[in-house]
C-alpha cells in the first residue's frame, strides 16, 4: 500500500491541466495532501502551501506523488535531480506515468540504496480475462465526454460522494492513475493490453446487489482520435444503465489536437447511446454535467439553462453545485 | 522486419487448417515462400517444393516460419530438434504461436550463440507514438466487419493484389499476427497498450505517394464488446478515406458471444462512418465484401443482388469473384 500522507509533487507543470492526478487527490482526499512542491519552471499551482522536500517531512508527508501528467508519460529529466533528492531524503515515490519508474534504473538504484518504495499505479497487476458480454446484476452508470479531460472523473466522484451522503449502495471504480491514488484501487485502463481493455472493465464492476451503482471513472473520448478506443472498451465493458454526458464549453479543440473540433452534446448523446445500448439495450442518457471553471457566476447559470433546455435533461456542473440533481435524475432511471 | 524469402514449416500439421499462416504467404506472397518443411508425421501438403533446411539455403531463404498452429499455440517437442538445427545452420525463426520463442530458453540460447533473430510476431517490438490525428498523405482503405472473423483480412489482400495486378501503389498493412507473417511487417494491435493504439495505426500507415493505397487490415467489430475498442482505434488511427463493410450472412450471433446478435449492414455503415469522419470527414463507405462460403452457388448471386440493391453499393465475395469491382469502387473516390 501506499503511505500516506502524500507531498504532491507539481513538475514543471505548463498549466493546472496537467495536474489532473494531484488535484484529484487534493480536492478527494484533502487530509492526504500536506502540499505542493514545485519547480521555479512549474506553471500550476493548486494552492497548498508550496514546501520543499523538508517542508514536506516535517509535515508528515511519506510518499512524493507524481502530481503532473506529461505527453507520452515519460519521466522528465528536469525532474530527475528531484526525484533523487526525494528517495534520499526519505520519500517513497508514487507515479502514474506511463513510463515506469521501476524501469528506470537510477531510480531504482536509488530507492534500493536508500530502502524506499518505488509505486507505478499504471501498471495493471491482473491477468484481466477477455471481455465475455454477459449482463451483470446491479447498476452502472458511466461518463463519457465530448474531449478528454472535461470532468469525467470528477462527476463519477461526485455522484458516489452524493449518494453514499444519502446512505445509499454506491462505489466510484477508477479506471486512471488519479482515481487509483485516490481510491486505493481500480484499473489502470490505458495501459492494459488491448485485447483485454473491455474484460478489465466487466472485472472491476462485477455483479453486484440490485440497487448498487457503480461509478465507472470514464477515460478519453468517442471523438478524440488518440483515446477513442479506450472509450469504447469502457461503454462495452461497462455494460451502463445510464450514461452522464460531459463538457468543457470554453475549450477550443480537442485536447493536445488543435486541428479538431469539440462535438456538440448532441452528436456526443447520438454517438454514444447506440454503442452503449449495444452490450445494455436499457441504457438511457440521464444528465449533462458541464466543468464551468471558465464561466463566470453570470455566465454559468445562463449557460446550464439553456443546455438543460436544448437536450432535454438536467444540466449540473458538479463542482459549483453539487451532484444531487444528476442523482436525482440517476435514481429516477 | 522479418527477413524473406521463407521457407515454410509445416511441422507435424495434422490437417490443412492447422496451415493456415502457411497458406496465407502461399497465397500472398507466392514469391516470399521457396518451398515447404514437414516432419515425417505432417499430413498437409501446400504443393510447395519440399526442402531441407539445406535446400531452403540453397534456394535463398532468410527465415523458418512456423506456418502451422497447434493445440495450445506451444513449441513441439517433435519440432524442436528442427528448430535448433535452423538456427545452428543460419535461419531466423518467425512465429505467431501464444507460447512466444523469446520465453524459450534453449532457443534464445542457440539464437544468441549463433547470431540469429528470433520474430513473435504476437508481440509488439516498437515504441509506438500516441496518435495525433494529423492529416496525412495519400489514401487509406479500412475494411471494418458485422463481427470478427468474417473475412477482412482476406478483403484487404485481395483489394491490395488487384491493384498491384493493375500497376497502381498500394500496401496491404497487416494489423494481426497472420498478416504480419505474410508480408513481413506489420502490428500486433491486439497485443498493443491501449493508450498507443491508434498511434501504432498512424506509425503503420504514413504519408505515402498522393495516389498510393494503404489496404489497412480490420480487427475486431465496433459492435463486438469483446474488442470493439481495437476496431475503433483502426477507425480513428486509419484516417480511412473509405470503407469496405464485411458480413458473413450465416452467421447467428457475434463469434465467442452467443447472446448477441450481427448487426445490419446498415447498422455497421451508420456507426462506423460518422465515427470515421471524426478523423477524416470526407470519408466515404464504397463497397460491401461478403463471406459467401457456406451459401450455394445459387444462393450466393442472389444474397450479392439483394444486398447491392439494398445498400446501393457493389457487393462482392472477394474469394469466389475477385476484388476488381470492390477497387473500381475505390478508385472512383
Amino acid at each position: 500500500m501506499i503511505q500516506t500522507p502524500y507531498l504532491l509533487f507539481l513538475g514543471d507543470a505548463p498549466d493546472m491541466l496537467a495536474c489532473k492526478v494531484a488535484i484529484g487527490i487534493r480536492d478527494w482526499r484533502p487530509d492526504h495532501a500536506v502540499g505542493q512542491l514545485r519547480l521555479p519552471e512549474c506553471r500550476a499551482d493548486l494552492g497548498l502551501t508550496d514546501m520543499t522536500l523538508q517542508d514536506g517531512l516535517a509535515a508528515g508527508a511519506k510518499t512524493l506523488v507524481i502530481g503532473v501528467a506529461n505527453r507520452g508519460g515519460v519521466i522528465s529529466p528536469a525532474w530527475r535531480t528531484l526525484l533523487l533528492e526525494a528517495l534520499a531524503a526519505g520519500y517513497d515515490i508514487a507515479s502514474g506515468l506511463h513510463n515506469l519508474l521501476r524501469d528506470d534504473a537510477e531510480l531504482v538504484a536509488a530507492a534500493v540504496h536508500h530502502g524506499r518504495m518505488l509505486h507505478d499505479v499504471r501498471v495493471p497487476t491482473v491477468a484481466y480475462p477477455i471481455a465475455n458480454g454477459i449482463p451483470r446484476k446491479g447498476k452502472r452508470v458511466l461518463t463519457v465526454g465530448t474531449d478528454c479531460s472535461v470532468g469525467k472523473m470528477y462527476t463519477a466522484l461526485a455522484m458516489d460522494a452524493e449518494m453514499k451522503a444519502r446512505g445509499l449502495k454506491s462505489s466510484f471504480r477508477a479506471t486512471g492513475q488519479t482515481g487509483i491514488l485516490i481510491t486505493g484501487d481500480g484499473v489502470p485502463l490505458d495501459a492494459v493490453v488491448a485485447d483485454f481493455m473491455a474484460g478489465a472493465v466487466e472485472w472491476l464492476t462485477p455483479d453486484n446487489d440490485d440497487d448498487h451503482w457503480d461509478h465507472i471513472e470514464g477515460q478519453g473520448s468517442l471523438f478524440h482520435v488518440s483515446y477513442s478506443g479506450v472509450t469504447l472498451a469502457l461503454v462495452h465493458g461497462g455494460q451502463p444503465d445510464a450514461l452522464i454526458l460531459a463538457h468543457e464549453p470554453t475549450r477550443t479543440h480537442m485536447r493536445g489536437l488543435p486541428h479538431y473540433h469539440l462535438p456538440t452534446l448532441e452528436a456526443l448523446r447520438d454517438t454514444a447511446l447506440p454503442l452503449a445500448r449495444v452490450a445494455n439495450p436499457d441504457c438511457k442518457v440521464v444528465g449533462v454535467s458541464v466543468n464551468t471553471q471558465h464561466l463566470s457566476d453570470d455566465e454559468f447559470e445562463a449557460y446550464l439553462a439553456e443546455v438543460e433546455t436544448r437536450m432535454g435533461l438536467p444540466a449540473v456542473d458538479p463542482y459549483r453545485q453539487g451532484a444531487a440533481r444528476l442523482v436525482d435524475a440517476l435514481l429516477a432511471v
